[in-house]
Protein backbone atom coordinates (compact mmCIF):
# COMPACT_ATOMS: atom_id res chain seq x y z
CA UNK A 1 0.00 0.00 0.00
CA UNK A 2 1.17 3.00 -0.92
CA UNK A 3 1.77 6.14 1.75
CA UNK A 4 -0.19 9.22 2.15
CA UNK A 5 1.49 12.57 2.09
CA UNK A 6 -1.30 15.41 1.74
CA UNK A 7 -0.67 18.93 1.23
CA UNK A 8 -0.52 21.40 3.70
CA UNK A 9 -1.82 24.52 2.85
CA UNK A 10 -1.32 27.65 4.94
CA UNK A 11 -4.10 30.33 4.06
CA UNK A 12 -2.81 33.85 5.02
CA UNK A 13 -0.72 32.64 7.74
CA UNK A 14 1.07 35.83 9.09
CA UNK A 15 4.21 35.00 11.46
CA UNK A 16 6.71 33.79 8.74
CA UNK A 17 8.16 31.95 11.72
CA UNK A 18 4.95 29.89 11.78
CA UNK A 19 5.82 29.20 8.25
CA UNK A 20 9.13 27.40 8.63
CA UNK A 21 8.10 25.97 11.60
CA UNK A 22 5.63 23.96 9.92
CA UNK A 23 8.05 22.92 7.03
CA UNK A 24 10.00 21.66 9.99
CA UNK A 25 7.65 19.55 11.80
CA UNK A 26 6.21 18.35 8.40
CA UNK A 27 9.75 17.46 7.26
CA UNK A 28 9.69 15.47 10.65
CA UNK A 29 6.97 13.38 9.80
CA UNK A 30 7.60 12.63 6.14
CA UNK A 31 5.34 15.00 5.04
CA UNK A 32 6.94 17.02 2.08
CA UNK A 33 4.02 19.07 0.01
CA UNK A 34 3.46 22.95 1.16
CA UNK A 35 1.31 25.15 -0.11
CA UNK A 36 0.48 28.75 0.88
CA UNK A 37 -2.29 31.22 0.36
CA UNK A 38 -1.08 35.18 0.42
CA UNK A 39 1.23 35.05 3.21
CA UNK A 40 1.38 37.97 4.97
CA UNK A 41 4.80 38.95 4.61
CA UNK A 42 5.63 37.99 0.86
CA UNK A 43 7.18 35.36 -1.12
CA UNK A 44 9.89 34.42 -1.07
CA UNK A 45 10.87 34.91 3.10
CA UNK A 46 13.90 34.44 4.68
CA UNK A 47 12.91 34.21 8.26
CA UNK A 48 10.77 31.42 7.02
CA UNK A 49 13.98 29.58 5.24
CA UNK A 50 15.66 30.33 8.46
CA UNK A 51 13.51 28.48 11.00
CA UNK A 52 12.43 25.61 8.39
CA UNK A 53 16.33 24.57 9.39
CA UNK A 54 17.06 21.04 7.33
CA UNK A 55 13.29 21.26 5.91
CA UNK A 56 14.47 23.99 3.50
CA UNK A 57 13.90 22.43 0.84
CA UNK A 58 9.93 21.83 1.40
CA UNK A 59 10.17 25.94 1.86
CA UNK A 60 11.93 25.96 -1.85
CA UNK A 61 9.68 24.08 -3.06
CA UNK A 62 6.20 25.69 -1.70
CA UNK A 63 3.25 26.53 -3.89
CA UNK A 64 1.86 30.07 -3.45
CA UNK A 65 -1.57 31.21 -4.43
CA UNK A 66 -3.25 34.41 -4.25
CA UNK A 67 -6.69 32.90 -4.11
CA UNK A 68 -7.71 29.19 -1.97
CA UNK A 69 -9.93 28.25 -4.51
CA UNK A 70 -7.14 27.91 -6.71
CA UNK A 71 -4.69 26.52 -4.01
CA UNK A 72 -7.51 23.46 -4.14
CA UNK A 73 -8.37 22.87 -7.64
CA UNK A 74 -6.92 19.24 -7.56
CA UNK A 75 -7.21 17.74 -4.82
CA UNK A 76 -10.30 15.24 -4.12
CA UNK A 77 -10.45 15.85 0.04
CA UNK A 78 -10.04 18.76 1.78
CA UNK A 79 -9.86 19.18 5.33
CA UNK A 80 -10.22 22.34 7.07
CA UNK A 81 -8.98 22.71 10.76
CA UNK A 82 -10.91 24.55 12.96
CA UNK A 83 -10.91 25.11 16.93
CA UNK A 84 -14.09 27.51 16.57
CA UNK A 85 -17.43 26.36 17.35
CA UNK A 86 -19.32 26.97 13.64
CA UNK A 87 -23.15 27.32 12.55
CA UNK A 88 -22.07 25.44 9.52
CA UNK A 89 -24.35 22.64 8.41
CA UNK A 90 -20.84 20.87 7.28
CA UNK A 91 -19.80 18.19 8.79
CA UNK A 92 -17.33 18.19 12.09
CA UNK A 93 -14.88 15.56 13.95
CA UNK A 94 -12.76 16.11 16.82
CA UNK A 95 -11.43 12.26 16.95
CA UNK A 96 -8.31 10.94 15.05
CA UNK A 97 -9.60 7.72 14.32
CA UNK A 98 -12.72 9.18 12.54
CA UNK A 99 -10.21 11.46 10.54
CA UNK A 100 -8.21 8.66 9.32
CA UNK A 101 -11.15 6.33 8.65
CA UNK A 102 -12.37 9.62 6.35
CA UNK A 103 -9.24 9.82 4.39
CA UNK A 104 -8.89 6.54 3.29
CA UNK A 105 -9.70 5.73 -0.49
CA UNK A 106 -8.68 9.72 -1.21
CA UNK A 107 -5.40 10.00 -3.49
CA UNK A 108 -5.22 13.54 -2.86
CA UNK A 109 -5.84 15.50 0.24
CA UNK A 110 -5.44 18.84 1.14
CA UNK A 111 -5.57 20.23 5.11
CA UNK A 112 -6.12 23.72 5.72
CA UNK A 113 -4.80 25.56 8.68
CA UNK A 114 -6.12 29.60 8.87
CA UNK A 115 -4.45 32.38 10.10
CA UNK A 116 -2.54 32.72 13.42
CA UNK A 117 -5.41 35.61 14.97
CA UNK A 118 -8.66 33.91 13.54
CA UNK A 119 -8.52 31.15 11.99
CA UNK A 120 -10.24 30.21 8.70
CA UNK A 121 -13.18 32.30 7.70
CA UNK A 122 -16.77 30.44 6.85
CA UNK A 123 -16.13 31.42 3.38
CA UNK A 124 -13.18 29.42 3.83
CA UNK A 125 -14.64 25.94 4.47
CA UNK A 126 -16.80 26.00 1.67
CA UNK A 127 -14.92 23.60 -0.37
CA UNK A 128 -13.70 21.52 2.58
CA UNK A 129 -15.16 17.89 2.96
CA UNK A 130 -15.42 18.37 6.64
CA UNK A 131 -13.96 20.42 9.53
CA UNK A 132 -11.79 18.87 11.96
CA UNK A 133 -10.92 20.12 15.34
CA UNK A 134 -7.67 18.65 17.09
CA UNK A 135 -8.85 17.50 20.14
CA UNK A 136 -7.53 19.56 23.36
CA UNK A 137 -7.94 20.41 26.88
CA UNK A 138 -11.52 22.72 27.40
CA UNK A 139 -9.63 25.68 28.84
CA UNK A 140 -6.71 26.36 26.42
CA UNK A 141 -7.96 25.51 22.75
CA UNK A 142 -6.09 27.68 21.19
CA UNK A 143 -3.06 26.07 19.91
CA UNK A 144 0.10 27.68 17.99
CA UNK A 145 -0.30 27.16 13.97
CA UNK A 146 2.68 24.87 13.84
CA UNK A 147 1.97 23.44 17.11
CA UNK A 148 -1.05 21.91 14.66
CA UNK A 149 0.72 21.47 12.12
CA UNK A 150 2.92 18.67 14.53
CA UNK A 151 -0.21 16.89 15.93
CA UNK A 152 -1.84 16.39 12.62
CA UNK A 153 1.70 15.20 10.98
CA UNK A 154 2.44 12.99 13.62
CA UNK A 155 -0.85 11.46 13.17
CA UNK A 156 -0.34 11.28 9.71
CA UNK A 157 2.81 9.62 10.35
CA UNK A 158 1.47 7.21 12.51
CA UNK A 159 -1.46 6.84 9.60
CA UNK A 160 1.37 5.89 6.99
CA UNK A 161 3.05 3.53 9.43
CA UNK A 162 0.24 1.33 10.62
CA UNK A 163 -0.67 1.35 6.61
CA UNK A 164 3.35 -0.23 5.92
CA UNK A 165 1.91 -2.79 8.33
CA UNK A 166 5.34 -4.35 9.19
CA UNK A 167 5.25 -8.19 10.31
CA UNK A 168 9.01 -7.98 10.35
CA UNK A 169 9.04 -7.05 14.43
CA UNK A 170 12.86 -7.62 14.43
CA UNK A 171 13.84 -9.05 17.65
CA UNK A 172 17.55 -7.27 18.13
CA UNK A 173 19.59 -9.43 20.48
CA UNK A 174 20.23 -7.98 22.97
CA UNK A 175 22.96 -10.40 24.91
CA UNK A 176 20.78 -10.69 27.91
CA UNK A 177 22.11 -12.90 30.97
CA UNK A 178 20.31 -16.60 30.73
CA UNK A 179 18.71 -17.74 33.99
CA UNK A 180 21.51 -20.17 34.48
CA UNK A 181 24.32 -17.04 34.94
CA UNK A 182 21.72 -15.20 36.91
CA UNK A 183 21.02 -18.05 39.48
CA UNK A 184 24.98 -18.20 39.76
CA UNK A 185 25.32 -14.65 40.63
CA UNK A 186 22.43 -14.90 43.01
CA UNK A 187 23.84 -18.18 44.96
CA UNK A 188 26.93 -16.37 45.78
CA UNK A 189 25.59 -13.42 46.89
CA UNK A 190 22.56 -15.18 48.96
CA UNK A 191 25.46 -17.34 50.29
CA UNK A 192 27.80 -14.45 51.26
CA UNK A 193 25.33 -12.87 52.65
CA UNK A 194 24.13 -15.66 54.70
CA UNK A 195 28.02 -16.05 55.79
CA UNK A 196 27.68 -12.59 57.48
CA UNK A 197 24.63 -13.64 59.50
CA UNK A 198 22.31 -11.14 57.02
CA UNK A 199 19.19 -13.08 56.99
CA UNK A 200 17.86 -12.67 60.47
CA UNK A 201 15.56 -13.63 62.17
CA UNK A 202 15.65 -16.86 60.27
CA UNK A 203 12.08 -17.74 59.59
CA UNK A 204 12.08 -14.74 57.07
CA UNK A 205 14.91 -16.36 55.34
CA UNK A 206 13.19 -17.46 52.55
CA UNK A 207 10.88 -14.28 51.69
CA UNK A 208 13.92 -12.65 52.12
CA UNK A 209 15.67 -14.86 49.31
CA UNK A 210 12.34 -14.40 47.15
CA UNK A 211 12.85 -10.43 47.32
CA UNK A 212 16.43 -10.90 46.44
CA UNK A 213 15.37 -12.76 43.17
CA UNK A 214 12.52 -10.47 42.46
CA UNK A 215 14.83 -7.17 42.88
CA UNK A 216 17.51 -8.78 40.69
CA UNK A 217 14.57 -10.72 37.87
CA UNK A 218 13.28 -7.10 37.28
CA UNK A 219 16.52 -5.97 35.84
CA UNK A 220 16.46 -7.79 32.63
CA UNK A 221 20.28 -7.70 33.11
CA UNK A 222 22.60 -8.06 30.01
CA UNK A 223 25.93 -10.30 30.29
CA UNK A 224 28.10 -6.92 30.77
CA UNK A 225 26.08 -5.67 33.55
CA UNK A 226 25.85 -8.94 35.47
CA UNK A 227 29.58 -8.69 35.01
CA UNK A 228 30.14 -5.38 36.55
CA UNK A 229 27.58 -6.76 39.41
CA UNK A 230 29.95 -9.46 39.63
CA UNK A 231 32.54 -7.34 40.44
CA UNK A 232 31.14 -4.51 42.63
CA UNK A 233 30.21 -7.96 45.02
CA UNK A 234 33.56 -9.32 44.99
CA UNK A 235 35.24 -6.01 45.49
CA UNK A 236 32.80 -5.49 48.75
CA UNK A 237 33.16 -8.47 50.45
CA UNK A 238 36.85 -8.29 50.11
CA UNK A 239 38.58 -8.21 53.55
CA UNK A 240 41.18 -5.66 53.62
CA UNK A 241 44.76 -6.67 53.90
CA UNK A 242 46.26 -6.94 57.48
CA UNK B 1 -9.71 8.34 37.96
CA UNK B 2 -7.38 10.42 38.69
CA UNK B 3 -6.16 11.70 35.58
CA UNK B 4 -1.76 12.03 35.35
CA UNK B 5 -0.02 15.37 35.37
CA UNK B 6 3.40 14.65 34.71
CA UNK B 7 6.45 17.59 35.77
CA UNK B 8 7.84 19.00 31.81
CA UNK B 9 11.57 19.55 32.80
CA UNK B 10 13.24 21.79 30.18
CA UNK B 11 17.18 21.47 30.91
CA UNK B 12 19.36 24.35 30.18
CA UNK B 13 16.89 25.58 27.27
CA UNK B 14 18.43 28.17 24.90
CA UNK B 15 15.63 30.42 23.40
CA UNK B 16 13.40 31.56 25.67
CA UNK B 17 10.62 31.42 23.02
CA UNK B 18 10.63 28.07 22.94
CA UNK B 19 9.89 27.76 27.02
CA UNK B 20 7.20 29.90 26.15
CA UNK B 21 5.76 27.39 23.33
CA UNK B 22 6.40 24.55 25.87
CA UNK B 23 3.91 26.39 28.37
CA UNK B 24 1.27 27.38 25.82
CA UNK B 25 0.89 23.53 24.27
CA UNK B 26 1.24 22.14 27.65
CA UNK B 27 -1.97 24.10 28.89
CA UNK B 28 -3.52 23.07 25.39
CA UNK B 29 -3.13 19.87 26.65
CA UNK B 30 -4.14 20.05 30.26
CA UNK B 31 -0.71 19.90 31.20
CA UNK B 32 0.41 22.15 34.17
CA UNK B 33 3.66 21.97 35.74
CA UNK B 34 6.75 23.32 34.45
CA UNK B 35 10.49 23.20 35.77
CA UNK B 36 13.30 24.67 33.90
CA UNK B 37 16.88 24.16 34.93
CA UNK B 38 19.32 26.89 34.40
CA UNK B 39 17.65 28.80 31.52
CA UNK B 40 20.82 30.17 29.39
CA UNK B 41 18.50 33.74 29.58
CA UNK B 42 18.11 33.74 32.99
CA UNK B 43 14.78 34.13 34.73
CA UNK B 44 12.56 35.82 35.09
CA UNK B 45 11.88 36.24 31.13
CA UNK B 46 9.64 38.66 29.23
CA UNK B 47 10.15 36.14 26.00
CA UNK B 48 9.14 33.43 27.86
CA UNK B 49 5.91 35.15 29.14
CA UNK B 50 4.75 36.54 26.04
CA UNK B 51 5.17 33.48 23.69
CA UNK B 52 2.93 31.32 26.50
CA UNK B 53 -0.06 33.43 25.67
CA UNK B 54 -2.78 31.96 26.96
CA UNK B 55 -0.59 30.24 29.19
CA UNK B 56 1.04 32.50 31.67
CA UNK B 57 -0.08 31.26 34.57
CA UNK B 58 2.47 27.94 33.79
CA UNK B 59 5.31 30.64 33.29
CA UNK B 60 4.65 32.26 36.52
CA UNK B 61 4.41 29.47 38.55
CA UNK B 62 7.55 27.27 37.05
CA UNK B 63 10.24 25.93 38.86
CA UNK B 64 14.04 26.78 38.48
CA UNK B 65 16.59 24.75 39.52
CA UNK B 66 20.32 25.11 39.18
CA UNK B 67 20.70 21.64 38.65
CA UNK B 68 18.79 18.85 37.04
CA UNK B 69 19.27 16.18 40.15
CA UNK B 70 17.86 19.07 42.39
CA UNK B 71 14.86 19.28 39.77
CA UNK B 72 14.18 15.49 40.08
CA UNK B 73 14.63 14.61 43.81
CA UNK B 74 10.97 13.90 44.24
CA UNK B 75 9.68 11.99 41.36
CA UNK B 76 9.78 8.07 40.82
CA UNK B 77 9.51 7.84 37.26
CA UNK B 78 11.78 10.17 35.48
CA UNK B 79 11.60 9.69 31.26
CA UNK B 80 14.46 11.19 29.29
CA UNK B 81 13.60 12.28 25.78
CA UNK B 82 16.46 11.91 23.69
CA UNK B 83 16.91 11.49 19.67
CA UNK B 84 20.57 10.51 19.60
CA UNK B 85 21.54 6.82 19.69
CA UNK B 86 22.98 6.49 22.86
CA UNK B 87 25.78 3.28 24.01
CA UNK B 88 24.70 3.29 27.25
CA UNK B 89 22.68 0.37 28.53
CA UNK B 90 19.86 2.51 29.48
CA UNK B 91 16.61 1.19 28.06
CA UNK B 92 14.94 3.60 24.94
CA UNK B 93 11.82 2.97 23.51
CA UNK B 94 10.42 5.02 20.22
CA UNK B 95 6.57 3.61 21.14
CA UNK B 96 3.92 5.19 22.69
CA UNK B 97 2.00 2.24 23.53
CA UNK B 98 5.13 1.11 25.56
CA UNK B 99 5.26 5.03 27.10
CA UNK B 100 1.72 4.66 28.06
CA UNK B 101 2.15 1.64 29.62
CA UNK B 102 6.14 2.22 31.52
CA UNK B 103 3.80 5.29 33.15
CA UNK B 104 1.23 3.31 34.62
CA UNK B 105 1.47 2.88 38.27
CA UNK B 106 3.73 5.83 38.72
CA UNK B 107 2.46 8.96 40.60
CA UNK B 108 5.11 11.31 40.21
CA UNK B 109 6.62 11.28 36.69
CA UNK B 110 9.01 14.03 34.79
CA UNK B 111 10.01 13.97 31.46
CA UNK B 112 13.05 15.73 30.52
CA UNK B 113 13.72 17.86 27.44
CA UNK B 114 17.34 18.76 26.77
CA UNK B 115 18.69 22.06 25.40
CA UNK B 116 17.98 22.84 21.40
CA UNK B 117 21.46 22.05 20.10
CA UNK B 118 22.87 19.77 21.71
CA UNK B 119 20.29 17.77 23.73
CA UNK B 120 20.79 15.92 27.20
CA UNK B 121 24.16 14.60 27.92
CA UNK B 122 24.37 11.42 29.09
CA UNK B 123 25.47 12.36 32.22
CA UNK B 124 21.65 14.30 32.45
CA UNK B 125 20.52 10.61 31.71
CA UNK B 126 21.80 8.93 34.67
CA UNK B 127 18.72 9.11 37.34
CA UNK B 128 16.52 8.64 34.23
CA UNK B 129 14.46 5.20 34.47
CA UNK B 130 14.42 5.08 30.15
CA UNK B 131 15.08 7.15 27.72
CA UNK B 132 11.65 7.91 24.99
CA UNK B 133 12.35 8.89 21.31
CA UNK B 134 9.30 10.28 19.86
CA UNK B 135 8.74 8.34 16.63
CA UNK B 136 9.96 10.67 13.53
CA UNK B 137 10.76 10.02 10.01
CA UNK B 138 14.14 8.63 9.42
CA UNK B 139 15.64 11.80 7.33
CA UNK B 140 14.89 14.55 9.76
CA UNK B 141 14.96 13.56 13.55
CA UNK B 142 15.97 17.03 14.70
CA UNK B 143 12.63 18.19 15.99
CA UNK B 144 12.02 21.57 17.10
CA UNK B 145 11.83 21.77 21.35
CA UNK B 146 8.23 22.47 21.81
CA UNK B 147 6.94 20.49 18.91
CA UNK B 148 8.51 17.90 21.10
CA UNK B 149 6.44 18.38 23.97
CA UNK B 150 3.73 19.05 21.86
CA UNK B 151 3.44 15.22 21.05
CA UNK B 152 4.51 14.39 24.22
CA UNK B 153 2.01 16.39 25.87
CA UNK B 154 -0.96 15.77 22.79
CA UNK B 155 -0.31 11.92 24.04
CA UNK B 156 -0.85 12.55 27.78
CA UNK B 157 -3.68 13.85 26.98
CA UNK B 158 -4.89 10.67 24.92
CA UNK B 159 -3.72 8.41 27.37
CA UNK B 160 -6.06 10.63 30.61
CA UNK B 161 -8.52 10.44 27.96
CA UNK B 162 -8.70 6.63 27.53
CA UNK B 163 -8.36 6.70 31.67
CA UNK B 164 -11.51 8.37 32.05
CA UNK B 165 -13.07 6.45 29.38
CA UNK B 166 -12.59 2.95 30.74
CA UNK B 167 -12.40 3.81 34.09
CA UNK B 168 -11.42 0.28 35.30
CA UNK B 169 -7.97 0.75 34.26
CA UNK B 170 -7.06 1.98 37.93
CA UNK B 171 -3.86 3.10 38.64
CA UNK B 172 -1.79 1.06 41.41
CA UNK B 173 0.64 2.94 43.01
CA UNK B 174 3.23 0.57 44.01
CA UNK B 175 5.25 2.75 46.49
CA UNK B 176 7.74 3.45 44.23
CA UNK B 177 11.29 5.08 45.81
CA UNK B 178 11.76 8.41 44.75
CA UNK B 179 14.77 9.85 42.85
CA UNK B 180 15.93 11.21 46.21
CA UNK B 181 16.22 7.96 47.75
CA UNK B 182 17.83 5.97 44.53
CA UNK B 183 20.56 8.87 44.90
CA UNK B 184 21.28 8.94 48.40
CA UNK B 185 21.81 4.72 48.35
CA UNK B 186 23.72 5.14 44.76
CA UNK B 187 25.99 7.73 46.31
CA UNK B 188 26.88 5.28 49.21
CA UNK B 189 27.65 2.78 47.21
CA UNK B 190 29.74 4.43 44.42
CA UNK B 191 31.60 6.20 47.87
CA UNK B 192 31.89 2.42 49.19
CA UNK B 193 33.31 0.95 45.60
CA UNK B 194 35.76 3.64 45.49
CA UNK B 195 37.09 3.77 48.77
CA UNK B 196 37.68 -0.24 48.04
CA UNK B 197 39.40 0.76 44.41
CA UNK B 198 36.73 -0.44 42.52
CA UNK B 199 36.75 2.14 40.05
CA UNK B 200 40.33 1.53 37.66
CA UNK B 201 41.53 2.39 35.19
CA UNK B 202 40.15 5.78 36.73
CA UNK B 203 39.62 7.19 33.05
CA UNK B 204 36.59 4.71 32.90
CA UNK B 205 35.47 5.96 36.27
CA UNK B 206 32.77 7.91 34.83
CA UNK B 207 31.37 5.38 32.14
CA UNK B 208 31.51 2.81 34.92
CA UNK B 209 29.51 4.71 37.41
CA UNK B 210 26.75 5.79 34.24
CA UNK B 211 26.72 2.02 34.05
CA UNK B 212 25.79 1.46 37.83
CA UNK B 213 23.13 3.87 37.48
CA UNK B 214 21.68 2.57 34.37
CA UNK B 215 21.48 -0.82 36.09
CA UNK B 216 19.72 0.20 39.41
CA UNK B 217 17.09 2.53 37.48
CA UNK B 218 16.54 -0.32 35.22
CA UNK B 219 14.65 -1.88 38.40
CA UNK B 220 11.84 0.49 39.17
CA UNK B 221 12.55 -0.77 42.53
CA UNK B 222 9.79 -0.35 45.69
CA UNK B 223 10.91 1.51 49.39
CA UNK B 224 10.79 -1.80 50.83
CA UNK B 225 13.05 -3.57 47.74
CA UNK B 226 15.28 -0.30 48.42
CA UNK B 227 15.52 -1.08 52.20
CA UNK B 228 16.63 -4.77 51.67
CA UNK B 229 19.52 -3.63 49.30
CA UNK B 230 20.51 -1.23 52.12
CA UNK B 231 21.06 -3.88 54.46
CA UNK B 232 22.34 -6.32 51.80
CA UNK B 233 25.09 -4.01 50.73
CA UNK B 234 25.72 -2.81 54.74
CA UNK B 235 26.50 -6.62 55.75
CA UNK B 236 28.56 -6.61 52.39
CA UNK B 237 31.42 -4.23 53.43
CA UNK B 238 30.67 -5.13 57.54
CA UNK B 239 34.49 -5.82 58.31
CA UNK B 240 34.25 -9.15 60.94
CA UNK B 241 35.09 -8.61 64.33
CA UNK B 242 38.58 -9.81 65.17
Amino acid sequence: MKKINPTIILVRPQLSENIGMTARVMDNFGLSKLSIVNPRDGWPNKKAETSSKHAIKIIDKAKIYSSLDNAILKYDLVIATSNRKRFLTKKSYNNFNIFKKKIKNFKNIAILFGPENSGLSNKDLRLSNFIFTIPTAYSNKSLNLSHSVSIISYELFNFNHDLIKNNKNQNIYNNKVDKRELMIFLNSLINDLDLKGFFKPLEKKESMIDNIYSIYNKIDLTKKELQMLWGMHKKLKKQPKS
